[in-house]
């Protein structure tokens, strides 16, 4: 018996493309085409702002009516088009027709594409009939990137060597379901003028073969267009509404229509392939990445936190709560507990990245039943300023990494979803506010429903709103932190400000050795130092209103009593704000890939 | 105001460390102690195999007798120490002492340590009382690292420059408890003779000055010997049994106690800090960000799948649900339908890192709650083999890397869980069976219970690792692909092999385009391609005797009919079982950081 008995086996049942091993090991993401380009014709292609726009169909406010008049020629047309689609299914290849074989539905039998022409394999994502011996397609890759494909039947007779192209293929390709998905093969081409609509506007496909690999319906529940569209609704009031019952509802009254959040989350593969939505995700990933790797070269180490746990032990009622065989099990509202476990278990840094649980009904933009939170834990050495200026670290990093990388990216998302340019601060400019400056700068030059706020009460999420707009006039800055948070405005594990309050006059307020940080005058991390010695946690256990012996918060300071934990401090982002607010989003919901709220588990 | 108002509140409440910025750019995980050695000594230390068994404790099994009364004589010392020290607490440093400063509690306000001496900050893992005027201390950093260090009074009266230590500070130093973490000043010197029972054998620090940062109690529920022993007993029957209440059940013929899983998890941060168990965690780690990595470089997006989700979408009965507000909520059970969302919505090629759930009441070394998965999906472009040939390939990688980085963390895995060194083939000598021929040699040449194994059915767990042990023994791997699998043994969305059963006879098997990949006879991965066609997916939705219109497979079948989806397919990996089985660890509850079973979901 032969070691190898896979390859007798292989009966290709799909496109064989020649001289393509199978698993390449550069697999571009924008797949063969752009390197083929590159090799070709040494170009880089460039788009305009304006170009960009053109192409998002989310057109700029100048020439309204003709964008208006252009919108809804090209909405008949695609209805014109979709309608003799479905006279002429697209399965119908004439039988005598001199071009058969190269084009029509794939076939099981495998095909060798010949020449050096190029393959490509796309989303058609749109088609226009120019005449009876010509066709125009848009055709996309992965992300935010399209090329025009231009079908021409050949003069007959044919020349010997050049491929046939017929008066049914031409129109076959013209029938071709927007959104299907589709491989071609095609000559590069520099077209008459650039092609505006397309992301590669300087090059078009000429086009010899095309095959349908994966057709769509010829009734789309949304256009591509419109998921590229701000969501006009972010309500998720009826459950589980599907598909249709409640269609593009509201017209902007320019280009594609909008849709509400319901209608993009009913036809998610459509919202998906949307090039903003690919650009968020992407951002989104990214962040995560840089988090990551900053605090990988910095010695942390990553842990997983389990979501199933024993006790609602962090308190408060926000807990899931399931059966769980013979017991009742929870979801993890946060991994703090198990972070400090890590600590206590001999690590001197740790991180994690996993999912928590909220069972908040709250239907706003800031809140979802699971989130991704980016978390880490570390010794600190002299005194918890080490864990503020490491979390400011990575955060200033991930923000001007980001900024470096995705430029186009932004651009897209700020064309869909307005925002001002993100304002960071210089190195060594780091705008640092004491609880107290905050609100006493709240007090003197902040609105008025805010002139009493007080030192020993937390901020409200309008308080935080005002103060990000103060801090960003005075000091240019949408990113700040604030510290010595009242111990009242923090869970038990937070340590007090020991210092302040010895020198302190009786009577003043008790501040803790946390802090958090607000971006565009939103929070999006908490983080501080906590209590390392059993005693001193108990007591503040009690002080809280909690029973150290009740479930979950037992085993917690159990941990303290094993073993001498070093002193430690750390603190919790969530990735959805820090996206959200990044990108100046209306909703954590956008920057989300599968949003959970109240009302809202599908898809 | 000033942009910066920080620093005149920093009022450093532990150790100062001149010289050493808070925020240093290397933070090397092994702390400073390291590199300054590196630096003044240009060292690179060894530590032989024996050696690091007697670091261990886990002796081997020669000279037992002396072993096991060397082993006595250490606890009764042990524990002889540990009276001595809840006779003169901690704390009590004596006042008149010369050397009053030099050591005790760390104090509040800011300690500046002096000259160009050591400071480390470790765990005191053992301490010995030599004389009254000289002590031992084993201090060990995060994972497994250890040095000794020896405090000796000095000669009075003192010369003038020297650091002054006393009777009274050496009898201090020789009482703290184990575990209790410290900060040293230090000097690096050469032992008289190599230190074998120190990871560092061949340097030892001469201690000046030591400060107790977090005091262990005298009493420990389970000692670091023990921790870094095999789990005697994997059983999790008593649930949430209390730290103490079974102690230290099993006492090994040779060297400390081992303990059961339950009082490894009463004292999990005991367990954590045993090297045995951060090496374990450092593979871990080290193996998901080698499958992020391996398909980041081929072009795969990661993405976030969700744990709520609407339905129990892919069937069967272990799913985990809850009340969720007005409606029910369940835990994933896989991405599956996620990642084909993905690959729906416009990308070629996509992976996830993601905990998944099971409710399934299995209490078997093989099983828990919740684990990690790793999962993939991609675009098929001519025939499935190429997500075979790229799982195949990402498995292969982490296997070979992971040997090549972490020998020391294998070799001190398998000191402590023995297992034969793992076997892979060389590359393009990779094993794959057909399913088929996997029964075929089973009936052939497997145990006799298997000798009318039939090629319609699932495999069995024996029958897996009867295979893996002839596959041994035949091939020379631990590591294979069993091909073609029935369709009887996959779930719906399975794509049939049409080629197969087009050319074969009458009331053959109908087999998929789908496989398993195993490791020392144990499956790892399942995977294969996918329906992408929505008439043919519901068709076999039906066969498999599921309502196409239940809840969550609805919205599954209509994604495919809502757009054009490429032919796909992919893959999912357990984690913790590559982890376990890789090592040979007898459980994947011993691969995880806080392993869930039916029984225990504490801490």
């Amino acid at each position: 018996m032969p070691v190898c008995l896979w390859n007798h086996a292989l009966i290709p049942t799909c496109l064989v493309e020649p001289g393509k091993h199978h698993e390449s090991a550069t697999y571009l993401p924008r797949g063969i085409l752009v390197p083929l380009f590159r090799r070709h014709f040494q170009f880089t292609y460039t788009v305009s702002q304006q170009q960009q726009r053109n192409m998002d169909e989310a057109a700029p406010p100048s020439k309204k009516a003709a964008k208006k008049a252009e919108a809804k020629a090209r909405k008949e047309a695609l209805k014109a088009q979709r309608a003799e689609a479905r006279q002429a299914p697209s399965s119908a290849v004439e039988l005598d027709d001199p071009a058969k074989g190269f084009y029509g539905q794939a076939p099981t039998a495998p095909i060798v594409f010949q020449g050096k022409t190029i393959i490509l394999r796309a989303w058609l994502q749109t088609s226009r009939t120019q005449s009876a011996k010509m066709a125009f397609v848009e055709l996309r890759e992965e992300g935010n990137w399209t090329i025009q494909g231009v079908v021409t039947a050949t003069s007959e007779p044919p020349e010997q060597e050049s491929p046939i192209v017929s008066r049914p293929m031409v129109r076959w390709i013209a029938g071709i379901n927007p959104e299907s998905f589709v491989v071609v093969e095609a000559e590069v081409q520099r077209p008459i003028e650039p092609v505006k609509r397309c992301r590669v506007s300087n090059f078009e496909l000429r086009i010899t073969r095309c095959y349908l690999l994966a057709p769509a319906p010829a009734i789309l529940g949304t256009t591509l267009a419109t998921a590229n569209r701000p969501v006009v609704d972010l309500n998720d009031e009826a459950i589980g509404a599907k598909a249709g019952v409640r269609e593009e509802e509201e017209t902007d009254k320019e280009g594609p229509p909008a849709a509400s959040m319901l209608v993009h989350l009913d036809n998610i593969a459509m919202r998906k392939r949307a090039p903003v939505q690919q650009a968020i995700a992407d951002i989104r990933m990214e962040m995560k990445h840089l988090f990551r790797s900053y605090l990988k070269a910095r010695g942390f180490k990553e842990f997983e936190p389990p979501s199933l746990i024993g006790a609602a032990s962090e308190g408060g009622s926000n807990f899931f709560r399931m059966p769980y065989f013979s017991q009742e099990a929870f979801l993890a509202q946060s991994p703090q507990f198990y972070k400090q476990f890590e600590i206590a278990g001999g690590r001197k840094r740790v991180f994690s990245i996993a999912p928590v649980f909220r069972a908040e009904n709250s239907n706003t933009p800031r809140h979802m039943t699971e989130f991704t939170g980016l978390d880490l834990e570390m010794e600190i050495r002299k005194d918890y300023s080490e864990v503020l200026y490491l979390l400011e670290g990575v955060l200033l990093y991930i923000f001007r990494q980001v900024h470096r990388i995705f430029k186009d990216e932004i651009e897209l998302v700020r064309s869909v979803y307005p925002s001002s340019e993100i304002l960071l601060p210089e190195p060594g400019q780091e705008v640092r506010l004491m609880f107290t400056q905050a609100q006493q700068l709240l007090r003197e030059e902040g609105p008025a429903e805010f002139r009493h706020v007080r030192d020993d009460e937390d901020m409200s999420t309008p308080q935080e709103k005002a103060l990000g707009a103060l801090v960003r006039q005075k000091f240019n800055t949408d990113f700040y932190v604030v510290d010595k948070f009242p111990e009242t405005a923090r869970p038990f594990y937070a340590k007090l400000d020991d210092t302040a309050a010895a020198g302190s006059a009786e009577g003043a307020v008790k501040v803790t050795n946390a802090f958090d940080m607000f971006l565009r005058g939103q929070e999006i991390l908490s983080g501080g130092q906590r209590i390392n010695h059993p005693d001193e946690l108990e007591a503040r256990i009690r002080a809280k209103g909690i029973d150290p012996a009740s479930p979950g918060i037992d085993g917690y300071v159990q941990v303290f009593r094993q073993v001498g934990v070093p002193p430690h401090g750390g603190g919790g982002i969530g990735l959805d704000r820090i996206v959200a607010w990044y990108l100046g989003l209306p909703s954590v919901h956008l920057a989300a890939y599968y949003p959970r709220t109240p009302r809202r588990l599908l898809p």
